[in-house]
């Protein structure tokens, strides 16, 4: 872990930069296995799933009552701590609800107005790898959940055995999937995006994955008009501490982001030395005992600390690297909340890891990551609804408005659109 | 202009089908004019200028006194217009300032809230071609404006003589606009996307354009990460008329949808086939004595109508669809609001034409097309900021949901967030 000292402003932008990403060579894969899904269906899956999982499936889709009879083979411990966790992430979205607003008169005789709809069909993708990631399944299931998504298709790899892990099914019933699909990988973005016989086609596809299933997404989103939550890239914990911080806390919240992979990002920015030395020594010495030290390690090696003179300069570069995660580990953490202007999801005091909102705490752990929260905001209920306009508008209103759009119509040379208007008005 | 009838729910996929885009041989053109900006700045920006719009240009950035002294010579008629349209737009807009929300508490000792924050930095692009669009100006400034972005860069092609026309001048000024590039095309989009000695890096780009544009906005986001409003496809409408609906209105309707560009798309569904007849033999005379007739008869010949057994069906068709600008052009049409799920902005009864969303009533008129409506909504307020997460667990909360988190990350075999939580409740 490199400390720098007060870099200049001219330095920040490359401190800000995260590591490039790989060149895009995935495309022509993607194609054609997009190409084979359309053309095959169900059929391309099951290849697809025999060649890249090495495991034979029957049926695409896990019949109804099989996911039931897996969901009850889930431990006890594991099932009450879904259940909390999804109380938690329910009373959290639940509180994303706005509140309903009445049409406005923007002009005498002409109504505009608001309403949502639930986005009708989505995927949700699970990630398989080394462990079933349950987290993602309530994260990205309880908000589609409360939206009122009518078809909410749920797509995981399957396991050695060709099923879904209990815990995943479980997770699943409870946030009303209408069906769960034993596939991964770009074949089951493939199939979200285009439709097969037994995956039905997506209007929006959510959910993390790896290199393959980001492509893949892309791919959907350019070449099959199917939205996307946001572009995945490695996850990242930014912590801001004073003096006064517990070294062994930050450190086991580098650890904690570090685990996720090699190249997750985790900067310490403090205004005291003495802290950064702590924290590098603690971290060093955490780490030793952890069973993935390897990726640990690999990924605290990559990143760094920067000492400014004070915390209000951390703060701005914060704001200009925008992390995923931001971490405000000061005395009176609560009152930089205001100078926050861009991270995905803050974490505020001595008590608040970033592991509670990974699981728990409520709050969505799908967030913009690669300095997209400079602009974008994490998953939550409005990524699940459209919002539609409205207007109505009387014979009068019209009239009133005449003037004004019939001038700039013209103004654009738009002369129907003119006319569209005078004619509704002229004397019968 | 096509009339089917009754068509089978199987031929539904194909009638809600866009005409295919064309290939994306523009990738490399836009790579190069990116490279060339990204090395050579503002140099590069005049240029491209020279060479594409044959306009020499001294500075790239509009100085303020000359944005405006142009702004001082519009007309006393469109400067009313503007000042209209602002006023309705701004209201409307407004209205979309959500309730400022308590943090809640989702579980003893966790406290949860969003608060949102402006996108700083911001980029409109508007277009020039045939005639200078104000109204984009106004539908991308306004809620800019009232978001609170700190920067607002707006570029737009230079007129023959090097400046930019007084109508767009006057309505940046209103909008607030910091800075006023006189630089449009790719090269504008890769100076908004990297950043030059005189235009500033945004964090959002807004705004229509050309197939060189779309393809440079889709580019940034995808190399510079640069967010976009939304892929811009052609212009669409879709109308669903009973037997009561008035043909000439209905066929300005159209009319002024296919004005906007050969490849605009206009969709009529009803339930009375007289009315169809009725609206295509109206179009067909209307269209005569427009000013664009060649354009808007090649776009009407591609268009279509479709007769249903009942308006039931067509609204299902029409949510199928998922058209830009829908009108409901039926008796008692505000009844059938709640059927509408998947469109754009909705312009409901007699007296609602898409021309007055288009400059005036205060919608937006910034919308999803080519099927994006089923996922997507129009620009708004939240177009233009973040909603950024925030927690505050006391110790007692943290133990209080810890056998949840670390039951849950065990399940996904992450150690190191299990203890970034355990190590924190450790009695000292």
């Amino acid at each position: 872990m490199k400390i720098y000292k007060n870099p200049a402003r001219s330095r920040w932008g490359g401190l800000c930069a995260r590591p490039a990403k790989p060149p895009r060579a995935l495309d022509a894969v993607v194609a054609e296995v997009f190409d084979k899904v359309a053309a095959k269906g169900d059929e391309a899956l099951k290849a697809y799933t025999r060649r890249f999982d090495g495991v034979s499936i029957d049926k695409v889709a896990m019949p109804a009552g099989q996911v039931e009879r897996l969901a009850g083979r889930v431990s006890p411990d594991l099932r009450r701590a879904i259940d909390q966790a999804y109380e938690n992430i329910r009373k959290f979205h639940q509180s994303q609800e706005p509140t309903p607003r009445e049409s406005i008169e923007t002009f005498p005789g002409v109504l505009c107005w608001r309403e949502r709809r639930a986005i009708e069909r989505v995927g949700l993708y699970v990630p398989g790898g080394s462990a079933p990631l349950v987290s993602t399944v309530l994260m990205l299931g309880v908000p589609a959940q409360l939206a009122g998504c009518q078809a909410i298709t749920l797509c995981t790899p399957p396991t050695p055995d060709g099923t879904v892990g209990p815990a995943i099914c479980y997770a699943a019933l409870k946030i009303g999937a209408t069906t769960v699909v034993r596939v991964g990988g770009i074949q089951a973005i493939a199939a979200l995006a285009i439709g097969t016989e037994s995956v039905g086609r997506v209007d929006k596809i959510f959910g993390p994955g790896n290199q393959y299933v980001t492509a893949a997404k892309q791919y959907a989103a350019s070449n099959a008009r199917t939205a996307i939550d946001m572009p995945a890239g490695p996850s990242e914990v930014l912590v801001v501490a004073d003096g006064l911080a517990d070294p062994e806390f930050v450190a086991s919240d580098l650890l904690s982001q570090a685990e996720h992979g090699p190249d997750s990002q985790a900067v310490l920015l403090t205004d005291d030395y003495v802290l950064a030395r702590a924290v590098k020594k603690a971290a060093a010495r955490q780490l030793k005992t952890l069973p993935r030290s390897e990726i640990t390690g690999q990924a605290l090696s990559g990143s760094f600390c920067v000492v400014f003179d004070s915390i209000g300069l951390a703060l701005e570069f914060s704001n200009a690297y925008a992390p995923e995660h931001l971490i405000l580990a000061m005395r009176k953490a609560g009152s930089y909340v205001n100078k926050v202007s861009s991270a995905g999801s803050v974490f505020v005091g001595d008590y608040s890891p970033v592991t509670a909102g990974d699981y728990a705490s409520g709050t969505n752990h799908t967030l913009p990551t690669d300095g997209w929260a400079r602009s974008s905001s994490g998953v939550s209920l409005d990524s699940f609804v459209k919002q539609v306009t409205f207007q109505k508008l009387t014979r009068k209103g019209l009239s009133g408005l005449a003037p004004t759009i019939t001038v700039l119509a013209q103004a654009e040379g738009l002369e129907a659109h003119a006319r569209s208007v005078r004619l509704r008005l002229e004397e019968i």
